[in-house]
């Protein structure tokens, strides 16, 4: 393939505007052209999980910003896979830039499943195969295949006239996939042999030596638990690892179980891996109703909710909140999966309400039930040896993760290695790659049903309700500027008694009525005046028997 | 030693209040006499940290409500070692106890300290040594020595008419501690010659295969991180370990560097230690504000913080909020310690803090740079051998840990093995092992300044305000049910505007006035009515364009 030789003032550049943080959503653009007038390409639009650090919201989104401002310059939105950090954005985030999507037809079902049953807006999205590439503006795009925990994720080779790109997504070395394909070695070798400018590479794994086992002997040891089991078990895995739906299917099998899918996403990667033939071979799978009516030693249970969540088909069956599904003392739930960081408190209380009810619980500590889909350090080596890069730019990870790589990618002798930050444009080429300019990227909440800022969603203002409590206070004066009525305390989220045994809500009320006897009667006719008198008297009355102010609602009026 | 023989209807039991469930604060009671006269040892007063679900609460505290009403029949608090999880919560409840407390000299002096920084009541401290046994009560007490990660840990054996119980409190096994003695196998082995009735035993690493290494051996394995240092080097631990504080000081020393404290209560254990003998032979500490005066290869820090607490030494010096110390690129952290669950995500911001200023960090991942106080499998194996008990009593740990502590005493042969919950009244003489009664047992909570409940402190409100916020209206209605005035809408912690881009207090102001209109009259004229009506309709326009319903404090005042 050849391409046009580049114009005067090309620069081919990447900027990350997420997936090189501490939160793991992925957002990566590549612009090619002159300074003012650069074509862009999006490579993937994810999701972070929200924490606890983040009261009431659900999920942390990219700020698109930037992309809207540039929406005319877009060529399109590459998917690499789909898995929430990669994709998870799609449905919220698409209607406000309504640019080409492409991605796999793995991804394309799973989206398309999910968009079913989370109506928004239509999104098309262009299908795309592995080795067939093609042309978008100045770029030419091919998708190659790699492994990984979930069907047809892929590296993208981005050919520009300015040189070769190669962003691998999510991958690892798995030369026993239980569903798919290895990773395609020999294109990427040959692409290497074209000569490759960078290599934008994930870095979850790169402080782990060594090379991660394969699906393959993960599936053996699956076989292995279900068959020495006496009573019921249970897996709970992500829902799109269906590599992991199948071993657990194809042990099922071995050991005459049926397979009970419990769970809606579960059924949904299910449903849409069936009908592209990745189960093909296997018996069907049963739900939930036809539970009640198998036998204990005929029933392989396949659950959500691995990382706790509490509204998942798992937690629910620990509380006993499970309409059709229930666990017995003696089974087995087996956590083929591992901790996403942050969640650790959830799974841990899970395990121990299992633990409570006489169910016996394997995890990844006890046995090889799991595996990362990432590569570890001798997979890197290997992929540097096939790609042989100019440029080295670890993403995916949080900086410990990034440095990691760093580190191991000059140790290889790639000439030029470059750390970059969220909002930092990175050029590429022409020239030594160098930091050519900065957005200021924000983050997104979903919250609710609505999508905006930490400010304009409330969730700041919720943080400080959330350590102090509220205390709503009601003041009627006449024109005098005298009491019209006794003023009224509601209060919420504070503590309902001091160190001495009387009621908060008394202190509250002597400040009140204190602080107005204090106010000069013509300042008393001043609303804003009497407000802020009155929201200090409270708060120091509450820190006086608490140490904490709460935040403080004060109405008043003047007849 | 001889005891009376029991009488007729004298039974021993044993209850946990904390210490065998999911957070960590221990404290355990011992009762011994007819069942409506007993007398009672308690066994620690442990503090568990709050985690994210317990929004703006510090500290999570033992419910002694049980033990406020026995109190009259209380013959001590024996405090294994001081730990917070077993001492911590002495300050803020002895007042209500008001019985004797025994220690040994370090938990008194360590206790003593700490009280003369956070101002509370005198609380008398009664010392004890290992190996000098006392009566109180019915019982007879001795402290026998175990090695731990703190000094003077002990176990305790606590002997009574219808037998011993062995009480390991938190213990492991290590030939050669860097301070104090081996755990003391001789008296184990001859207690449990004599005939052992009980062992109540810590169960953190039951899940643990193995024997732990020694602290020689973590200190070997600092000495040669601080010799191949080049600039700074830092390390972040517990502040009461001070064994580990010594083997840094001694690595300092052979690499010719100064060690500077920085933390308060890293100082205070130092201070406490150092009176106690326990750095005898060492270099003075140097403080903060030697730090400057001190070339980066002749220094080693000494950090609190490991735990990624925001107020500790770490933080602050990441966040370059420290007045008197910094790091610079090309210095080392050495994170000696590992993560309290719950803890992975403040440390892991950390560690990437360090790591993007060029910082060096090292971790429990990257080398022997701490190891665990308490026993795996190997040990309480050991531990079993010795005191040949007629009952185990796992405690200290998760259900997951129980259950796999129990199941590897059932596999030693222990008769009888009892694993109970908080609360639980498990008679262990005379007859077999039975839980004769159950007491209910809450939890106390620390919040600002104030302990109590969760309702009575406001936390769950709070948990309510963090997820939807807060909305406050205020109506104000003539004699005749008339609005005297536009109604008033704060608002707080909600989104700021819909989906459409209009904001959210209109909506409210709205449904507020349609409200108002839609009542009769007469009804008007009813505060409670009005009052209700509009929370209501406030919470449905709120939930309709943001899919959640805040808490809503409405005025109404009716001239």
């Amino acid at each position: 393939m050849t391409m046009p030789p580049p114009g005067r003032r090309d620069q081919l550049v990447f900027m990350p505007i997420g997936g090189v943080g501490e939160i793991g959503m992925n957002l990566g653009l590549y612009g090619y052209g002159p300074e003012r007038d650069r074509t862009w390409l999006v490579v993937d639009l994810g999701i972070a999980f929200a924490g606890p650090d983040l009261p009431g919201a659900d999920v942390i989104l990219p700020d698109v910003s930037y992309l809207e401002e540039e929406r005319g310059n877009i060529a399109g939105i590459l998917i690499t896979h789909a898995h929430e950090d990669h994709f998870g954005a799609l449905l919220d985030l698409w209607p406000r830039l309504r640019v080409p999507v492409y991605a796999t037809a793995f991804t394309k079902g799973l989206f398309e499943a999910k968009r079913a049953s989370d109506p928004g807006g239509d999104v098309p999205i262009t299908l795309v195969k592995p080795g067939e590439p093609f042309d978008l503006g100045p770029f030419n795009v091919e998708y190659i295949n790699v492994a990984h925990s979930i069907p047809e994720s892929n590296a993208l080779a981005i050919r520009t006239p300015l040189g070769t790109v190669i962003h691998t997504g999510d991958w690892k070395l798995d030369d026993t996939p239980v569903l798919g394909l290895p990773t395609d070695a020999a294109r990427l070798k040959a692409i290497g042999d074209e000569g490759v400018l960078a290599l934008v590479c994930d870095s979850t794994n790169a402080m782990r030596e060594g090379r991660s086992p394969s699906e393959t002997e993960v599936a053996a040891s699956l076989a292995e638990i279900v068959g020495a089991a006496k009573q019921r078990i249970a897996f709970t895995t992500f829902a799109s690892n269906v590599g992991r739906t199948r071993s657990i299917a194809l042990a099922a099998a071995a050991a005459r179980r049926e397979v009970v899918v419990v769970g809606r996403a579960m059924s949904r990667a299910i449903d849409v891996a069936g009908e592209l033939g990745y189960l093909d071979g296997l018996p069907p799978f049963l739900d939930q109703d036809d539970f009640a009516h198998l036998p204990r030693h005929r029933v392989v249970l396949l659950l959500t909710g691995s990382q706790g969540e509490p509204r998942a088909a798992l937690a629910r069956i620990v509380e006993e909140d499970h309409k059709a599904v229930d666990l017995d003392p003696g089974d087995t739930v087996v956590f083929s999966s591992r901790a996403i960081p942050g969640n650790e408190v959830p799974i841990n209380r899970l395990i121990n309400g299992l633990i409570r009810r006489g169910v016996k619980v394997i995890t990844d500590h006890d046995g090889l039930v799991h595996v990362s889909g990432h590569p570890r350090r001798d997979e890197l080596r290997e992929m540097y040896s096939w790609v042989r890069p100019q440029v080295a730019v670890p993403v995916h990870g949080e900086p410990m993760h990034l440095a990691a790589h760093a580190e191991l990618a000059r140790g290889l002798g790639v000439p030029e290695v470059r750390v970059i930050a969220d909002g930092a444009m990175l050029r590429l080429a022409p020239g030594r790659p160098e930091v050519v300019d900065h957005v200021e990227v924000e983050r997104l909440y979903r919250d609710g049903t609505l999508i905006g800022g930490l400010e304009a969603m409330g969730i700041a203002e919720r943080r400080r309700l959330a350590f102090a409590g509220h205390v709503g206070v009601s003041v009627i004066l006449s024109a005098k500027g005298e009491l019209d009525a006794d003023p009224e305390i509601m209060a919420t989220g504070i503590p309902i008694r001091d160190g001495a045994g009387r009621p908060l809500e008394e202190a509250i009320h002597a400040a009140v009525l204190g602080t107005l006897e204090s106010l000069p009667r013509a300042r008393r006719r001043d609303p804003e005046v009497v407000r802020e008198a009155v929201r200090r008297a409270v708060r120091s009355a509450v820190a006086e028997a608490w140490g904490k102010k709460p935040v403080c609602s004060v109405f008043v009026a003047v007849l």
